[in-house]
């Protein structure tokens, strides 16, 4: 418990709520009537207007990105390493905004909401979204708060690839594009992932054909499956390694199937755990399903250099050596479209061994060069 | 139906079986008072008893590794492409033994077989069982067919952990060992994919603990789950990519949970189902953790180099250049190992796009080391 915040921390911070009433049409064919976007702001919006950065989450983010809810908070927000005083995301230069995304379990319209036409939880029923989705609901939270262009669009992972969806959706909204850990599309390894996690829980009896609200039951052992396999793709080979190698969990073999042998079985069945306590299996579900559907150059028969054509952004891609669920191959497909759609880019290739990860964690020449592209934003 | 089986086949082949009352110590402490395995043979054991090769079957591997049961078969034995007249392992010249290994179930003696303790199936009561116990029942078959010495033991991936082992444990009845697309020992990365495999089975509702035979149950949706997983670990990226791409199973997207959007999900799915119906959960738990267990140089406090100190075989090692499960580094710690140990060992790092599939695929230069390895033993 820090009594005091870190002098580099944006210190206590308060989630605000905003309703909104005009339907938002889907790609999937359906709108939602009306819904709620939960955020957190950060930094103070100059009288320009100029300065705001919008922050999009990944899979299993939220808005909660930068500071604490309370003085008792043991751990700050997602990406406190990156938001903050004098952190890569200067709050003293920006004023930053952070969603929880539509269909998200953290306070926003999602399938754990009341359904307006029924007055249950929408379960199953809440609408299938995609990255363009999110987009446009962004688009209205900016329009809500008076932004009409961000100084720049920020994420990593799943992200990133809203950040580059803004680039192309809003070409006039948003003045810089940092794509992070991120890719133009999923592999057919990444959604096969996605495909084992989603079974894990479509297979849950506790499941119940995403009506396990009504139920009063919870999907757990399927959360903590996708989990798991989640958090090995987030982890590289040789950092997993590295953190856990063979190290036995007590000091002989126990021969059987149950006990938990090696360090990295405990550490996954932790994180398999816990997740499953808090997570909305839906909105897991969900997320996947934006992952795989996320292909912004299939409207152009896969042709990433024209779908990028239009955007005015400049852009930044950050990627790391051992991440292998979106590798530096994946960015440097962004980038080499972008160079041959004659944008502005600049592109960085960390070395690190914490994998896809890494996005999160704070090394020093991703820091040192996320700061540099920040710090020459003008405002 | 092929009418005529190929002229490279071994042809019609039947399995047999071999009872065996002496007891067999186990590693774990236990030991199994009598068992079946059940083998194949292709070719002729020499008058000399000299031309006698183990073939060592990997995860879901079994007996039947060449030729056809029936003229009504659709496929052959799961390594025909490498066993037969003019292949790598010649029957013309070798006499090739293939067994089930204990704990299996497809006809040697595993959890499914009646325990003469209680007279019902064993089920979760079936000892854990670890390479080193492979090995030994592999010995006392050796000696049923009065065989002394292999002219080689040859394994791929689990299979190669065996051939290793064998160096190791019997340096005097092992002429050369082919270890191929295998590892001294699992990454962490690799027990956190077995890790999520068995939990996906242990908490099936299906298992009953272990004992959903006597219930007339079938854990299907834990093996399907761990099928899946291991599917995307045995393909490469690049191979999935190739294979499946992106392509959607429909011309359009459905925008639900359930549906199958992608050639790759719709191929897990059938490779998981197809599994589920055909092995047994309790076998595939046990052959998890026989990998997880298998670390010969843990008795040399880590040093490979000693572990092999006492080998008489020469060696040949192959790798797949795409296998990210085991990949051509952790051959080359094996390598390197049997180099610096004074070894006699020949490596193969074969080009291949199939990830650890690779190894039973017959491609052009994998066939053709593999032959001439094969070709130069003297028997």
């Amino acid at each position: 418990m820090p009594s005091v915040f870190p002098e580099d921390s944006v210190g206590l911070v308060s989630p605000q709520v905003l309703h909104f009433k005009e339907p938002l049409p889907l790609a999937c064919g359906r709108h939602l009537a009306d819904y709620e976007l939960v955020y957190e702001t950060y930094g103070t919006l100059n009288a320009e207007r100029s300065n705001a950065v919008l922050i999009c989450h990944a899979l299993s983010g939220h808005h909660h990105a930068a500071g604490y809810h309370s003085v008792d908070d043991r751990k700050p927000g997602w990406w406190d390493s990156c938001i903050g005083p004098g952190k890569p995301i200067d709050t003293r230069k920006f004023f930053v905004v952070s969603l929880n995304n539509l269909g998200g379990c953290n306070g926003s319209t999602g399938p754990g909401s009341r359904n307006p036409a029924t007055g249950r939880a929408y379960g199953a029923d809440f609408p299938v979204l995609t990255v363009e989705d999110w987009v446009h609901s962004q688009a209205r939270l900016a329009d809500a708060l008076g932004i009409r262009q961000w100084a720049a669009v920020i994420g990593g992972s799943l992200g990133g690839m809203q950040a580059l969806q803004w680039s192309i959706s809003y070409p006039e909204r948003i003045r810089h594009c940092l794509v992070i850990a991120s890719a133009p599309k999923l592999s057919a390894q990444n959604i096969a992932f996605n495909e084992v996690a989603r079974q894990a829980i479509l297979t849950d009896p506790e499941f119940h054909g995403g009506h396990f609200q009504e139920k009063g039951a919870i999907p757990r052992r399927g959360l903590m499956l996708a989990r798991m396999v989640g958090h090995i793709t987030y982890l590289s080979d040789d950092g997993m390694g590295e953190k856990f190698g063979r190290e036995l969990k007590t000091d002989q073999l126990n021969y059987d199937f149950h006990s938990v042998e090696f360090q990295v079985e405990s550490y996954l069945r932790y994180q398999g755990e816990e997740f499953s306590g808090r997570f909305d299996a839906n909105t897991y579900l969900l997320m996947t399903k934006a992952l795989d559907y996320f292909d912004p150059a299939a409207a152009h028969d896969g042709d990433l250099v024209q779908t990028l054509a239009p955007a005015r952004a400049d852009f930044c891609v950050i990627s790391f050596s051992t991440d292998w669920r979106f590798s530096p191959a994946r960015s440097r497909e962004i980038v080499d479209a972008l160079v041959e759609a004659k944008k502005n880019v600049c592109y960085l290739e960390i070395e690190s061994a914490h994998g896809h990860d890494a996005f999160l964690i704070p090394s020093p020449r991703y820091i040192q060069g996320f700061s540099r592209y920040m710090n020459r934003i003008a405002v």
